[in-house]
């Protein structure tokens, strides 16, 4: 049995939840925190459990310098305590393959064994005759972990701020991510939050009831 | 200042967590329970803050029989305590407009105000020439969204299955959605699990230093 955690501690760690625009530089995440944030994104579900993702963090002051300027020169970019690229797999063809060893090994079963699960996995990818909808949809599944580690940081108390706004060709290639069948798909910068007048404003979301529709 | 959630009940909460297969249909999620995972959804970040989704807790029980029908009659559809059809805006070029007058009443500024918010969330849908390429996006959003849901479910202790196993074309005829301009995303199924032998299975994940880079 697990501990539980409180509703009402979850939401208050998602409201105080913001999209922080500037971070304090001098604050920096404990190794621990940055872990476990990292940890919760490896832990995350992903279609046939295929995990089509690779977590890059970024620690070199030269490579953050270069990513901000091909990034509309956001300062979170260099200034956050920590900075994580969420890559995609680019050679999808590959997962099913992996998934099997992977299986194979923690179930210590024979591959021939998990026949099924290769046919689901096989045929999650060729339902998208479309390179561009597959893209999409191994996107989708890298934001499941992007909304994991969010929550995680939230939780114990550390900013975040997902990042979309930057040149993705740039970044593919300041990273090197092609030669390892990856692009990159979202940035999280990582880090506690500054002078930001940003963190005053009240939350602006959709009513629940405009959200949301029982049926 | 919040109260922080330890790192050990986080990843305990997470190791937990699978994909259940099967449901038990007798055990009941609790109104504040479901009420705080869809909240969580509610409160996910989203590009530029434009929320391109809906949440549907369908209830009846026709309805399900139905959408089991279309989806592989994978028993969870109907068994589970509670089923959330996460469904994403279709009609893009309308996320602006309502974005601005969100914050505009929010944070009571005139909408004229807004103008550099509003060409950011308009540049962010023009990027996309490619009709898949923005649907593969705004689908990747609410997969925020479900992470965020599974990980709050998780830590109150509530199993979840999120499921992309049916037949999107007709989820959307049977909920009605076009006409909303909506198309459903992914469904997650809420409950407890039940009499279900993947339960005891090892959880299967690429290791740390596979999946993690430092750079």
């Amino acid at each position: 049995m697990k501990n539980q955690i409180k509703d009402s501690d979850i939401l208050q760690a998602l409201n105080w939840r913001y999209a922080v625009k500037s971070f304090d530089s001098n604050k920096i995440v404990s190794d621990q925190d940055i872990k476990t944030i990292i940890e919760s994104g490896r832990l995350a579900p992903s279609s046939v459990g295929m995990e089509p993702w690779k977590f890059i963090l970024v620690k070199d002051q030269d490579l953050r310098k270069k990513l901000r300027e091909v990034g509309y020169d956001q300062t979170k970019i260099t200034d956050a305590s920590h900075l994580v690229v969420i890559a995609q797999r680019t050679d999808a063809n590959n997962l099913p393959n992996e998934l099997i060893a992977r299986v194979a090994k923690t179930q210590n079963k024979a591959e021939e064994q998990l026949s099924g699960l290769k046919g689901m996995a096989e045929g999650a990818i060729a339902n998208f005759t479309d390179k561009v909808a597959l893209n999409g949809w191994i996107k989708a599944q890298t934001y499941i972990a992007l909304g994991i580690m969010i929550e995680t940081a939230a939780l114990l108390g550390v900013d975040t701020c997902p990042m979309e706004g930057f040149d993705y060709k740039k970044v593919n290639e300041i990273l090197g991510l092609e030669k390892e069948n990856l692009a990159v798909s979202v940035m999280l910068a990582v880090g506690y939050r500054g002078d930001d007048p940003f963190a005053d404003l009240p939350k602006t979301r959709r009513d629940y009831s405009e959200i949301v529709k029982v049926m």
